[in-house]
């Protein structure tokens, strides 16, 4: 198995390490300057890495106190809810049921619910992920679903063109609660407003180590799996880092990503485009929808293999030609990249 | 790495083992007809057998002597000339010449030609695969291109209805000549004239061990390749035979198969069809053309993929996308059929 990899802390912070001020002339120090030479290299390189001293604002100090979220009292959100530590979109061992975003943040961060306070048990985890509009096909913006909350985040916008910006997505979570392992489309910033997260990445390269179901791996904890099930699993290399409250995680697309929320968290994303407007998909609310290119090839594959199996082809033939049109795909598209060795070296 | 499998052998002859004479009713006597049985079941079960004692008429004793081709002066056949005993069609390591067939068989029965009658090397092989018409887009047939010699082969017919034959092909090989592993579409049977073939078959279940490219295996010797270039070619199954003058191979169509002649041989095959006709490529001339759904399939992968990459998707989405393809592909075609273990037990 490949060893596992620390996730490269890049502390932005204006506090220099050695203890000193920032100076009299208001300059930043050589080695905030450094530090910011290096996030510049990390997202040019599409590396990902936890950004540490870049200033959120006032929600660090005010989100963290649920009396904070009191006024959301009439704003409905959809939550996970969930028996299991480990959510599994693939097994669906959750119901998506509706509280008041107070309510929420309420229960979420309590590990037991009184008596007539849950759905499923006293011991069930929450996990929300807000949605855009009423008619959910748009894409979550803090400023719009929730303009109290906005004002108090200072989202990191250095790393990319306002213009480019997708979505913004408040997160909570109960703590235990692991979302399950999948990549997204886009780059993403998350920001931990409050509590800790363990996050585990896994490169675009190894994709085919992770049985994935479309953009989820059927793998639902990284740390805890059925090794006879899932083989190849462990020649993934894992990316792992503690995202603390201030801290930013840059997670570049097609970055395999599995988050342990260690405590109750708070936290907001951000997703961006990197592409040409054209490649993605106009009805993706999520961040997660294939390129268009890709979507009309899945198209036109699925509809030529219903031809084959309509055909009656008996399976020998399939079988062969199932091995050589997938050879064909592979060469064509999956050699073209590093290789995960590749990716590792350029880690650290 | 999987044992290797005996090829079954099935002894048709209508004497029997115990050394009984045919009985006076002229009836078959138990054991042949056994061994009918077990032929029929292995063409029905789709297992490659090597069947002994079928009667191939008076070529066995005529065509082993060079003689015989006497009169094939001013026939002229194109010929494969290699300086290497293993043919590797995708390394094409030999040459198309053409020379008479009496030249032929005068110089493939022979290891060392004399000086100034040879193309290469004093040591070259030789090989002839027979073709259709003038035209070459005319599958081969022994009555058509060789009238003189049809009649001296009977052909075993009591396998296929005669109206599916789709060619009879007359082969020529100097010893030590090896032919590349390869599949062809239709079922094959090989029936030994004159000298000693080493055939090894691998399963159609196979095919993702074997680095095909089309319908040929890069690695051109199965006793003799670089382990290193192809690590996986040891997990498939070899299952092994010698072809005698008289035997008869039957070949069922997506084995692969490779054959070294062990002498100098004089072999004639018959490619039959067992799938509905609109379903074979009425181009092929060979019985290896893709079926025609395989074929569109192919296409139109093929114009998706070119789409895909002059939309300049950056690798890692390609790759990551390529996976979720090949996968799709390989769940949709691979996964129907027996796997290779399944092949095995059914062998013995």
């Amino acid at each position: 198995a490949p060893p596992m990899v620390k996730l490269r802390i890049v502390d932005v912070s204006p506090k220099p390490k050695d203890g000193n001020a920032v100076d009299a002339s208001g300059e930043i120090p050589d080695e905030s300057l450094l530090a910011t030479v290096q996030l510049e290299e990390a997202v040019a390189a599409r590396m990902p890495c936890i950004i540490r001293g870049l200033s959120l604002g006032p929600c660090v100090d005010t989100w963290p106190k649920p009396e904070r979220f009191a006024e959301f009292v009439d704003c409905p959100v959809k939550v996970h809810v969930s028996r299991d530590a480990d959510l599994d979109f693939v097994a669906k061992n959750f119901a998506y049921k509706t509280v008041s975003l107070a309510q929420l943040v309420q229960r979420a961060s309590r590990s037991v619910q009184p008596e007539g306070e849950y759905f499923l048990c006293p011991e069930e985890r929450y996990y929300l992920r807000a949605l855009g509009g009423d008619s959910r096909s748009e894409p979550a913006q803090l400023a719009r679903q929730f303009p109290q909350l906005a004002p108090e985040l200072r989202l990191p916008d250095q790393l990319y063109p306002s213009e480019r910006q997708f979505s913004s997505v408040l997160r909570v979570a109960s703590a235990g609660l692991r979302l399950w392992l999948h990549y997204d489309v886009m780059d993403n910033l998350l920001c931990g407003v409050c509590g800790t997260k363990r996050v585990t990445l896994y490169p675009p390269y190894d994709a085919e180590y992770l049985y994935l179901v479309g953009d989820k791996s059927r793998v639902a904890n990284p740390d805890n799996y059925d090794a006879a099930e899932f083989p190849d699993f462990a020649k993934a290399t894992p990316f792992t880092g503690d995202l603390l409250p201030g801290d930013v995680l840059y997670i570049p697309a097609m970055w395999f990503h599995s988050v342990l929320n260690v405590t109750y968290t708070l936290s907001v994303n951000v997703f961006w485009k990197t592409l040409r407007d054209e490649l993605y998909d106009l009805k993706d609310a999520y961040g997660n929808k294939e390129p268009v290119p890709i979507a009309r090839l899945m198209q036109s594959l699925q509809s030529g293999l219903k031809t084959v199996t309509a055909s009656g082809l008996p399976p020998e033939y399939c079988h062969v030609y199932g091995v050589q049109l997938a050879n064909l795909i592979r060469e064509r598209l999956c050699d073209g990249g590093a290789g995960s060795g590749q990716d590792q070296s350029a880690a650290e």
